[in-house]
């Protein structure tokens, strides 16, 4: 184990996140608020000071290193700029514990969106928009964000790709181009193209500057976080048609917009997962609209809201437009069906993910087959192209491990009471980084009212749906720390 | 396809089952009901004349079948004993719906114990009898019970195996013996000495002869189907803590009572499943004991009852000594947890199985480890040996396919309404053969409230749950009926 890699790319995690926390500090200044702005100015220099102390006794670092450096060292950089993170809230009082705290900024930076307040709109600016803006952070991720600014120096610079796939959603990882520093760069160049879009979009709506930048951080990393108490409901039409597009666009796997930047249209239309996405949304729509037509005036009306829960649900952003807690239970079942599902993988989106789903599919058919005919050799394949055995396998263990944490994550919660679907759906709303599950928990509820326990649980939950498991599960494993391979 | 070995394995299922009716049509007799009677000797008739026919059809029927053969022989099996066997409830008047009568059939069949009925006590000796009886058949397998009776004369008659592996529960099956006949006769065996045992147990707690017998059925195919309408709860302490330990006896794996037999006490002591069977289950009591304790007058009687509920749920049987919908949040929590747990493989009982739970345990770790050092090869082991590649990848796809049909399910029976809660739970109770979920359909409700589609949908689930799904699927599945291998 490469202890001084892994801590070298925790210290850069700390540092750029203080970075990211003058903008906040700045706005509390502007807004002439001297303690929020101390707690932004504090916890910065407290980051940097750490980090930069970090980096000097990390500098002889060797750039040797395997899968286990880039897991521990997403785990542990996603641990720390959380405990960081949450200083702010903290110190600036306007989340006097630091559990909440705590759990606001996980759910902010794994872009779940839950949110333990129930009066978001008595914050100020600067904590909105750090709360807003943890989701835009998150969304991309932090270590990819490194790998697109830090210049890779050393020889054998490798390493870039075990932190990718550490920290990239899905079930395998594309590099776009052989450089690991190109591909992240590529990323981030979309990412804050069609950010840019959706904030110009809004505020040609008529929304605030300040709102649409927040609103498009939350959109842009499908976190949910908002800057009102009723979230998108007492938006324009015009403004909940345009977050509907841009969820649904910000769900769509990366590599697609790469494609279309290299005019490879062919591929894009015949890719699996593309189709899926699509097909499973507008079944989705047109379930539900049939569903709760006799409760809205218009058609137009019942697509609107239908859509617009659909894409919010489906990619995990969890903005809503109306309170869907008064749909009828099939409505329902299918939100809590396509919390499970998510986005597609290489987006900002969090679930199981679509391509997940569709391996996951494969394999059922590939085991009814083998059932059946036990030595015929089944290939499973995805987009034309042969899937490896062992991607396969991991996706059905992937399952299993996403089980077991919903079901004890389940029965551990419990302890504070409440109905089977509120702490089922908060579980699921949190593991998969939606934000509002169902009942107490649901459009017009928050998770104010769990224990701290429960809040911790519900926390990790959230970092473990975030990181897809295995970094945070492998930080536990008594292997990873031992020095020899 | 080897169809007409199909077909007589199905037609030979259909005899027995028939001439088992002619118990509950003498119950009639003696009981002086001539229109229940004649329901049952009109069935067994009826049942008697297709059968015979479709012997003849078959008689000269070739030997040499494989795995698909036997997928295909047991889901035709059960599909068919339960629409026959559905019909002395409804020509007796007594379901007067035939789908009521399926539902109520398969749910005995499958061991499930979920019932229509609001008024059980209202019910016909002979009806009580072929509900209590039926789980007793469909506990340890139509199939191998006519493996144990019916001698195999034409040579290769190794296809038992594949009846055996389709119709047994969990992710393998051990013969006994290499013969596949002794080691169904000697289950057999086995199962209708600790069935006698719960009936003597049963009448020397004062039960009368006739419910101690379809008590003890239902103990033994670990059902749930009682005579009374409050199950357990208002029988003496004593019969109570006689069913807890029946219960969970019948929930442990048959290879253990062979063992024993065998006087190999080394090899039942160093039983993985065994131990963790036993761990889960005394975890658990002694959690919702802490959980319960302010609810019942003293230790002895917080014990006796979260004994019962922990032995009834895990091991899929379904009886209730209380109503445990009134326990905490956390409590119930914890019995949904074991729902899906279920009991040992091998045994009478549902679930994913202990033995499966394991493994999907060990397969999470393997990953772990993979994940960490992609290049070192491990190697799952249970009980010391190493367990193939295959059955660790088929039990991580069971999980897949367990985790669809749940979801679907879920959303299609959610049409008719109610809450999560009950929805849930009742797929949930219905696919792991509980019987009782939470809410409506909880220890005091029953599932007459739900539509006739819902009740098809929750039907299909108990015969998914109990066939684990592939025989049933595999029915389906375009590549079963080509002609070509």
């Amino acid at each position: 184990m490469n202890v001084k890699f892994v801590f070298r790319i925790v210290s850069l995690a700390i540092l750029i996140t203080s970075v990211f926390m003058i903008a906040p500090a700045a706005i509390a200044l502007i807004d002439g608020e001297i303690k929020n702005a101390s707690a932004y100015i504090v916890t910065t220099l407290l980051m940097m000071i750490i980090s930069s102390a970090m980096l000097i006794a990390t500098k002889n670092y060797k750039s040797s290193v395997y899968a286990q450096e880039g897991v521990a060292a997403t785990g542990l950089s996603w641990l720390s700029i959380s405990l960081f993170g949450a200083l702010p809230f903290f110190w600036s009082g306007e989340i006097p514990n630091y559990i909440d705290a705590l759990f606001e900024i996980i759910s902010g930076f794994t872009t779940t969106g839950a949110s333990i307040l129930s009066d978001v709109e008595s914050l100020s600016r600067c904590n909105l928009y750090w709360r807003s803006f943890s989701h835009w952070l998150g969304g991309m991720g932090m270590l990819v964000f490194i790998l697109a600014v830090i210049p890779q120096t050393k020889k054998g610079s490798g390493s870039g790709i075990y932190l990718m796939r550490a920290e990239s959603p899905g079930p395998s990882v594309g590099k776009f181009t052989p450089h690991i520093r190109e591909t992240a760069l590529i990323l981030y160049g979309i990412y804050i193209l069609l950010t840019l879009l959706c904030v110009i979009f809004l505020i040609a709506g008529g929304m605030p500057v300040f709102e649409s930048l927040c609103t498009a951080f939350g959109t842009a990393g499908t976190g949910g976080f908002g800057v009102k108490n009723d979230s998108f409901a007492s938006y324009s039409s015009y403004l909940q048609n345009v977050a509907s597009v841009f969820m649904f666009l910000f769900g769509v796997n990366f590599n697609i917009y790469f494609l279309i930047i290299l005019r490879q249209f062919k591929a894009v239309l015949k890719n699996e997962e593309l189709r899926a996405y699509i097909l499973i949304a507008v079944t989705a729509v047109i379930a539900i609209s049939i569903n709760i037509s006799n409760m809205y005036s218009s058609i137009g009306e019942t697509i609107k809201h239908a859509a617009f829960q659909v894409s919010s649900i489906m990619t995990t952003t969890g903005f809503t437009s109306v309170d869907f807690e008064q749909w009828p239970a099939f409505s329902k079942a299918i939100l809590l069906f396509l919390m499970f599902i998510g986005a597609s993988a290489g987006s900002t989106g969090g679930g199981l993910k679509v391509s997940r789903v569709i391996l996951l599919g494969k394999n059922i058919w590939r085991t009814i087959g083998k059932t059946l005919h036990p030595r015929k050799v089944y290939v499973v394949r995805m987009d034309g192209k042969p899937v490896d055995e062992s991607i396969c396998n991991g996706v059905d263990a992937y399952l299993a491990v996403y089980c077991a944490i919903v079901l004890l994550s389940f029965v551990l919660i419990s302890l504070d009471g409440n109905t089977i679907g509120t702490n089922f759906s908060a579980v699921t709303a949190c593991f998969n980084n939606i934000g509002p599950g169902f009942e107490l928990v649901g459009a017009t509820g928050n998770y104010g009212h769990y224990s701290y326990f429960s809040k911790i649980i519900l926390s990790l939950d959230m970092l473990l749906g975030r990181l897809e498991i295995f970094p945070l599960l492998a930080l536990v494993s008594p292997g990873l720390w031992s020095r020899k391979r």
